[in-house]
């Protein structure tokens, strides 16, 4: 059944600008009172990473490497035009401050003060090497189905 | 409540291929009788830019840089892919008029004639540095609590 | 109507990250027991292309040139981001193998099985240069009036 309490989120891109999309009506919605999923796939995945290097036995080398390539994290996240080597994501950023916008870390410690739900697709973890421990507290794992259960219960869905 | 007589998109991205594709949706569903709200947010709201430059008082150097690179109205828009410093573009306008795929500016006009809500997303205008006189008229102004409301009229949800 | 058993897509983007993501959730709902329709626009056409090189009369020398740098079939794809001249595409196969997770070939296989709807948008066709005899068998060709009624029918639709 469709209700109009609740809204889901598949967000595939690490792009800052992005996640920024994706975290404003996120917490939007669940500031107007909606339930709220956000199921993290692909490149999503980095914004929840843990910032400093963790240390996963029994990645292999292409995993190591190809992980290795990816931002940690959400000050890490660059853009998805004029990145200019960062100088994008900089400009941005002083942008949002100066404009009293949340930065995304900010954005995802209030998701998770309003009970948004946080879910970390693990078919993609596994095609990019991305292990649980380098990865934020907090979190639920699951795959495909779980996402699309939530989606039948909302009455919002995107692709992000 | 669900409704089948609503439609509501995103246009997130400021890409000519994607924005074609946003336009043929939106027009195609407004000429079935549907409502129709286009909310544009980031990249997106290029398209809404004059094509003139227009001087806006009260922004910063780094305001002006950013906006300076970003293409003025939806005759400037790059490709997503290929787009081959503008060649791409170039040839897909081509095809498009071959084909008597009518041009962005064409859909826009198309857009307001059949009442089409557009809606500037005010968050992205203060991130990006764009001011109200920089965007052509026929605009209503307003941030997430809005797209939410008209999310939830609306029985297909996109975002572009 | 709203109804909770069918899932349209829109799958414009042709890179296999996305196109991946779109049929694991395509597949994956036609699993749980849901109509799914796939409307292949614009890049996302290049998925259907046949492997071989198809001679086709009456196109220009644009439309060729336009057509020939594009993928042809779904081993073909690039990626989003970190294509690195497709060493990542290389290395994403190799992690989807080795975890099990089906190439895009079988997806479509699978997604053929399960009766998923594949529909050509015949537009973006014309926009690109793409002739019906250049794409795989089993397709239905169709515009955006019919993509928009499978939307009206659907529960959940996405933008890829």
């Amino acid at each position: 059944m469709s209700d109009t309490s609740k809204k889901t989120i598949v967000l595939f891109s690490g792009d800052l600008d992005k996640v920024l999309a994706a975290f404003v009506i996120a917490n939007g919605a669940a500031a107007m009172g909606d339930d709220v999923t956000i199921f993290f796939t692909f490149w999503g995945l980095n914004v929840l990473r843990r910032p400093e290097k963790v240390a996963v036995r029994g990645k292999n080398t292409l995993q190591r490497a190809f992980a290795g390539m990816m931002p940690r994290g959400a000050d890490k996240l660059a853009m998805s035009k004029m990145n200019f080597g960062g100088a994008g994501p900089r400009l941005m950023k002083k942008m949002m401050r100066d404009h009293n916008v949340s930065s995304i870390s900010d954005f995802i410690d209030m998701a998770k003060e309003q009970d948004i739900k946080f879910i970390a697709c693990t078919m993609s973890m596994d095609v990019m090497g991305i292990a649980r421990e380098e990865l934020i507290d907090g979190l639920e794992f699951a795959g495909v189905a779980t996402y699309l259960g939530e989606a039948d219960e909302s009455n919002v869905n995107l692709f992000i």
